[in-house]
């Protein structure tokens, strides 16, 4: 516990919340990291959002949006986890927990009720927001705009291949938006990943000079 | 001016933070509410998530974000606005909007940029956390939980039914989970509506002790 408290920088009054926020649900899903990690969600949404807000005035909230995104994600959040050393402190059963995202969220939310939110937004600002991120675009997201503006309806995604095993496959995404004649293409080993480049790639066709 | 801060009981240093706050995007893209409704979303849910978490501290994660969304979102925010009568004193061009909600938003927003967070969770308190809510399920997002737990994939919503014309229309969906006999049905003036109902069916169909 004590090697923790220095990793996190903070010293817990109440040992029990610290001890509950590296508690996995796999453990005990009476006592878990689980209301712990709804609390420091939305704290963490809260700080970081009105921080991206402050550091550049000019923007609009679709970039605030996207930047806080970059930031409050669970690929984000699992390398600050691992960077801290977070996954050896974790108690669960079974399998391993493979993304320590939800960890971090907990600790924030156990320091806020051990410390207040200033504490909560020290740790914040020090793990997370130390390292400039780029606005995370959502392209599917996006897209649905684009094209409900053009068309009226939704994107359509359909497969266009699918290549190899089990382990080892990689899908091919075509998508395309009613009336409009070019189509984005994308490829990914899962089909999230290939949709999302075909979204990307179809943004960037209609819009090269914003996307 | 002086009438709306009287109505929101809160006297802004600032006032042109007041009036973009009422500024819809049609008025001016540039200079309108949607910065300050970034910014009032996550103080209210920030708010919202403590005060249901400290009010039930014997209660789950699943309460706690279902009673959240009670209060957070457009539906309940837009009966606040109607009851503040906020509508009256949104500047916008063209089409009236029809739903208050960001409003609501914008003014935490400015409430907390003028004067700080405690003042913003005063009028959350005031205004929003003041009426006695019950929690809000989610049903869609339980039904793809107990799907993808009983048969490792998504719900399957189907349209069984449509009756009537353009502005009378009503909807009739079946869902159905892969390898469960039961059937959930559910009407309604919206597709996305029947599909909520028919969540709803299923699950209670499934566990009439839990729903």
């Amino acid at each position: 516990m004590q090697k923790i408290e220095e990793i996190i920088e903070y010293e817990f009054k109440n040992k029990n919340l610290l001890k509950l926020s590296l508690t996995h649900s796999s453990y005990s899903s009476e006592n878990c990291n689980e209301n712990l990690e709804f609390i420091g969600d939305l704290i963490l949404s809260f700080i970081v959002g009105i921080y991206v807000f402050k550091k550049y005035p000019d923007k609009d909230e679709g970039f605030y949006t996207n930047l806080k995104s970059a930031y409050v994600n669970k690929n984000y959040l699992n390398s600050v986890a691992k960077k801290l050393g977070i996954s050896r402190y974790i108690k669960y059963r079974g399998i391993k927990p493979s993304n320590f995202s939800d960890f971090i969220e907990s600790i924030i939310g156990a320091i806020y009720l051990d410390g207040g939110l200033k504490k909560a937004e020290r740790f914040i600002k020090k793990f997370i927001l130390s390292n400039e991120m780029d606005p995370l675009i959502d392209y599917k997201g996006e897209l649905v705009k684009v094209s409900r503006q053009l068309s009226g309806k939704l994107p359509s995604y359909k497969i266009a291949g699918e290549e190899g095993q089990l382990h080892n496959k990689k899908y091919k995404v075509v998508v395309s938006i009613e009336g409009i004649r070019k189509k984005g293409v994308g490829e990914g080993r899962r089909k999230k990943e290939a949709e999302i480049k075909a979204a990307k790639n179809l943004l960037q066709k209609i819009f090269p000079e914003k996307f």
